[in-house]
This record gives structure tokens, C-alpha cells and sequence, in this order.
């Protein structure tokens, strides 16, 4: 489908209402009928850009996939050095330190809603998630390239590494409600891929 | 409530029944009478076992903290040595290959559910990580004390750095369905612990 510039605009504030309610209450407890109030639009416009609920969560998760990696921060620079990626690993904890826990619609929340049984959702997000991986990957890339790590480092497994914390560290910073959790994941993500350094 | 020896096996037909259902579709894709139907009992019996789908989830979270760490395997001993974690880390990673990402009723899937204003279903949560944490805690405790951990071990970051590489690693495996990110994340826990070895 073709947008004009006005229509491209419509579906945005869509999908922005959509993961401002998410965040706050879920996939299960948002409604498109919610959605559409917060919007601001009738329903035959709703049903013009997004025909379901699964249409619509998809579209959210393409999103948050081309979102920065944290939430709330602007997006980074390239992650290819020590030093960058213990910036990004401190963002990340910050950005848990604000939230509190509240208001994140991040692909750690929206993977555990997932249904099991929903296999394009899936797709979607396997989507978001690599290619969230790919750009931890060319930072570690450079790193190697460089020589700041050894050519034996397995970048796939380091960029996994970093992405598992985030998420994990994500989850269960946000049920706890402190920042501990991600702290400890970033710590022992560095610490291994340190392991690496030449 | 106490329960007679078959009103406690009721209960536990219930929650297993619930537990199952909810590794296949979800918690938002699982009513209370699809739980009835597959506990084959009638609506007034499950009511007086459980008066809401909150009450149920709620159950079923506390029954799941009790359950074993890692879905699938027995209890394992005490997490005391590095030999004892390298085996953990390689049953959750196993268990990630049998389960190919689904059919799996974790905590993870559970936090990632959560609406983030039901604040008591939260606190069940909390109660079922810190519980764990406590568990993995425990063992690298007596690491430290047999002096395999330097005294200046920060005991609480190394557990949860474990169980943010367990979550964070269920996460990613069962959306990407592979081994892969529960490997990762269970070698960057591990080398980050050995960081702290004597």
C-alpha cells in the first residue's frame, strides 16, 4: 500500500498510540477499539491501514525493530570499540533506572506475549531480533578487523551474548523494578567478550 | 483454604492442565474454560479452586517458582562448583533443543505477559525470581567459602547474571528457535563467574 504524506502520518500516530498503550497495559490488555480513541481516528480508518489486531502488533514490532536498541536513547553510533559498548551497556541500565520498570514496550515484552502458535508474529520478531544482532555484529566486526579481538571470537555468539543480556536483563529489571538485573547482564556480556581482547 | 488429599489433587489437575495450556497459547490465549474443559472438571469445582483467571495465573506462577530451574530436569544438586554450572548451563541449553521454542511454561513467558498494572500477579513474580536467585545464590556462596571464589565476589551480580542469561536465553531461543542465544548467554554468565575464580 501507498501512502501519501498525510496517510503516512495517520498510520504513525497509529501505530505511536499502539505501543504508548502496550507499554502500559500489554498486547492482551490493548484493545483496537482502545487504539483508536487514543489515536483520534474512526474505525474505517483504523480498518484502512490496519485490518486486525495481528496487523497492527506486526506493524508495532517492525517498528521497535528499526527503533534505537535501548529505549529512550537516541540511536548510537557504530558499537565498535570497549569503550562504546560499555557506553551502550551503562544507556541501557540507565534507561531502566527512568523507566522503572513501566512504560517499555520492548521486544522482551512483546516475544513473551507472543503466542506460540502465531507464526507470522514470529517471523516478525525473529526479524527485529536479528537484525538487532546484525548491528552488534558489524560492531564487533570492526573490533576483530581492528585486532582489538582475537580472530578466533566467534562475533555470532558475542553478538548473541549482548542481545540475550538485554533482553533478560530487560525482563527481569522490569518485574523487579530495579536495575540490578541489567546491570549484572551487561557486566557478564562485557566481561566475555573481553575475554576475547587481545 | 486446606484441602483434603483429593481436593489438593483436584487443585494440582487444574494448575498442571492450566500450565499446559498456557505453554501452548499463551496467557491471554488461554480462558479459564479452556482449563476446565481440560481438567475435566465441572465450572462450580474450578471456582471454588480458583474464583478468577487471576487467582489461576497467580497459582500457576508460585507452582512454577517451585518447579525446577531449568524446565524438564529433575531438581539439580546445589550449584556449588564450576562444574556444577557448566552443567546447569548445558541442561538449559539441551532443553532449549528438545523443546524447539515451544510447549514451554516459563517465568520468562509468564513476566513477559505481565500487565504492567497488576501489581499483584507482579509480586508473585518477583517472589518466584528472587527465589531462584536465592537457589543459585546459595552455591556460589559455598564457592566463595571453599575459597574458588575471591572474597571480594559480588554474590548477588553473579546470580543474577545467571538468571538474567536463563531468561534472556529462553527469550531468544524459543522466538528464534535455536540453541544458540541459550548458549551465549550461558557462556558469558559462566566466564563472567570465572572472572571471580581463585
Amino acid at each position: 500500500m501507498t501512502l501519501t504524506r498525510k496517510g503516512q502520518a495517520t498510520r504513525e500516530r497509529i501505530l505511536e498510540a499502539a505501543t504508548a498503550l502496550i507499554a502500559q497495559n500489554g498486547v492482551a490488555g490493548t484493545s483496537t477499539e482502545d487504539v483508536r480513541k487514543a489515536a483520534g481516528i474512526s474505525g474505517s480508518q483504523l480498518y484502512h491501514y490496519f485490518d486486525s489486531k495481528q496487523a497492527l502488533i506486526r506493524a508495532v514490532i517492525t517498528r521497535q525493530a528499526e527503533a534505537p536498541l535501548i529505549p529512550g536513547q537516541p540511536l548510537m553510533g557504530a558499537l565498535d570499540s570497549f569503550d562504546a559498548l560499555r557506553a551502550w551497556a551503562d544507556a541501557a541500565i540507565e534507561s531502566q533506572e527512568h523507566n522503572n520498570g513501566r512504560g517499555d514496550c520492548t521486544l522482551a515484552t512483546l516475544a513473551g506475549e507472543l503466542n506460540p502458535a502465531d507464526e507470522q508474529t514470529r517471523e516478525d520478531l525473529c526479524n527485529a531480533f536479528q537484525r538487532w544482532q546484525a548491528l552488534l555484529h558489524d560492531g564487533l566486526k570492526a573490533m576483530r578487523e581492528r585486532g582489538d579481538l582475537h580472530a578466533t571470537a566467534d562475533l555470532d555468539e558475542l553478538a548473541l551474548a549482548l542481545l540475550t543480556a538485554l533482553q533478560g536483563g530487560t525482563l527481569l529489571s522490569q518485574t523487579l523494578r530495579t536495575t540490578q538485573p541489567m546491570r549484572a547482564a551487561m557486566n557478564a556480556a562485557l566481561a566475555y567478550i573481553q575475554t576475547f581482547a587481545t
